[in-house]
């Protein structure tokens, strides 16, 4: 079989409340792959074509929770329950990628904020993954 | 800053002892994943430009433990600790992907033995993810 053509993961990564960075999984239902995964099976999009996948922590926590598309490289920022069926049907189903909740590169891998955290973590704060 | 030039991704999925597929971290312990991590930060590869990413089942449980580096999509199979140095060096430095653990497109997506499992599903046995 081939690979699959897209590969979609989902940010389901947990830190302990009050983290300066924040988690993409405040709640830890992992809600957001739940929904992704049921509506491409509703669409009958074949999880050997498209698989939606749970990902640890995706490191772009301040604009979470993020979904990154491969193998386009397409990140999406702040993408809530109500985003998945115009996610799939956009750009899964139709190829075009959803404008509105790309995260351009300027605001990947914002190394300010991660310092700060990262600070935290050396004073001895926890840090999951 | 710009995207991840490469986005590794090591399948952490856990499964119930004896499951049919198996799974890429019957221990549990994360080891392929943070040693990716270390080994890329011994070789002063920035996060910011490589990550090695925790991944929910990958679902090529089959060949497991499974690890696929975006946004090339190369699927590397069997992979052990003594193999991360090489996909660091060759691949991730080198460009060069280790043409030993490459998993074809014919065996990816082996939907035979998913099929089974999902069988053994539908009587109630666990199924994790």
């Amino acid at each position: 079989m081939p690979k699959f053509e897209r590969h979609i993961f989902i940010c389901t990564n947990q830190r302990p409340e009050g983290h300066p960075r924040g988690c993409c999984s405040p709640a830890g239902d992992g809600e957001l792959h739940r929904l992704f995964k049921a509506k491409l099976s509703e669409r009958g999009i074949r999880g050997s074509t498209v698989r939606a996948n749970k990902a640890g922590c995706l490191d772009q926590c301040e604009i979470g929770p993020t979904v990154v598309v491969y193998p386009e490289a397409v990140w999406y920022g702040h993408v809530t329950p109500a985003d998945v069926d115009e996610i799939i049907e956009s750009h899964i189903v139709g190829g075009q990628p959803v404008a509105r909740l790309i995260v351009p590169d300027s605001l990947l891998n914002n190394t300010q904020q991660k310092d700060a955290a990262d600070k935290s973590s050396e004073r001895g704060e926890t840090r999951k993954e």
